[in-house]
């Protein structure tokens, strides 16, 4: 656990300016299609570009999650090397979603996959801490008195 | 205050992964209805599904405010347990409700019932650290004098 | 950076009991309008009441980052006040978008502004802090000594 924060807290900041960003390009696709608030339908173009950022908010509070606690509970470091992955996944999902529905695919494993690898981060760390504290019982402790003797 | 957080983060964590799942099982009704993305309209059952997902994620950040504003400034081990209450609330509401529209009721009733406890404990939490800070009124230390004496 | 959280706390959970009272009254104007769940179409009045909420959805974890970010690492006082005039735009917003789809500028206008306002005070905490951790250089005392002497 460590008080300094401020790798996690630009990882956050710079997918929250992200996502600004695309609610800006949906803004932009409304308008180039003519697409007047509140109607969210209309040419398949602009259906897709809209369709791209809701699945980013939707993941949103996911990915805040899984980062933080990752980073807060195992390694600030490597969390948010695959947070900056995410938000690059991120970035290749919504320009590919724009082009067809298939251009989603390969951004979207990219975000899965680096989803995943927070999310085993962060399950070892807080299984490690609630063992600590309930428990008294030190996994990574141990495992490193195994491995270094 | 206390800058112990474990169980809080294993709260949020657990709702990060029901909701992760949730957007999995929308990709699986999607394709059992064979609904194509960026589409959002299908058989009643798959909209009641994405349905079902979206409330969710209109609620997870009113939820992990609330959740940490109680846990941090009231009490951490009964802000932690209304959190399991509403994952589980959750859990009921979207299979309830991907059977029948009714049937997201009983699921929504719990998830409200823990966020207004939730919801009480922050505003509990929150004005008595702001009168501490800024009007030096300690309330909670002034209600155990009163009633332990 | 400060252990104090008190004032960012508050503000995020007033954004967050306002987007509750936004979700109910969404359930109001279906039950006004007799849309019933799942759908999510029907008179424009609903349409528009449905689309404001959906906005503010998009952006509350673009909201909560930029107010954490600019209160932890820049100025907590400035960051609530521009987080207090989010959700009095926010107020704005929804109940200009609910009356007519132009009316939902002048609340997204003030929205934007204070977004910007809290944008531009996170990238000064960060680059700071980042620069003080990773290049030893602290601009805002430099800053402090070019002017003060």
């Amino acid at each position: 656990m460590s008080a300094d924060i401020v790798l996690l807290a630009t990882v956050s900041f710079i997918s929250a300016c992200q996502q600004a960003y695309f609610a800006k390009l949906v803004g932009k696709y409304r308008m180039k299609h003519k697409v007047n608030p509140p109607a969210v339908t209309g040419p398949p173009e602009f259906e897709r570009a809209f369709r791209a950022q809701q699945n980013c908010v939707e993941f949103s509070a996911i990915f805040l999650v899984d980062l933080w606690a990752a980073g807060w509970f195992f390694n600030q470091g490597l969390a948010a090397v695959f947070g900056l992955v995410y938000i690059y996944g991120r970035h290749l999902y919504f320009h590919g979603y724009v082009e067809s529905a298939k251009g989603r695919l390969p951004g979207f494993s990219l975000c899965k996959l680096s989803l995943v690898c927070l999310l085993v981060m962060a399950s070892a760390g807080l299984s490690n801490s609630l063992l600590d504290k309930y428990c008294d019982i030190n996994l990574i402790s141990r495992l490193q008195r195994l491995i270094f003797g």
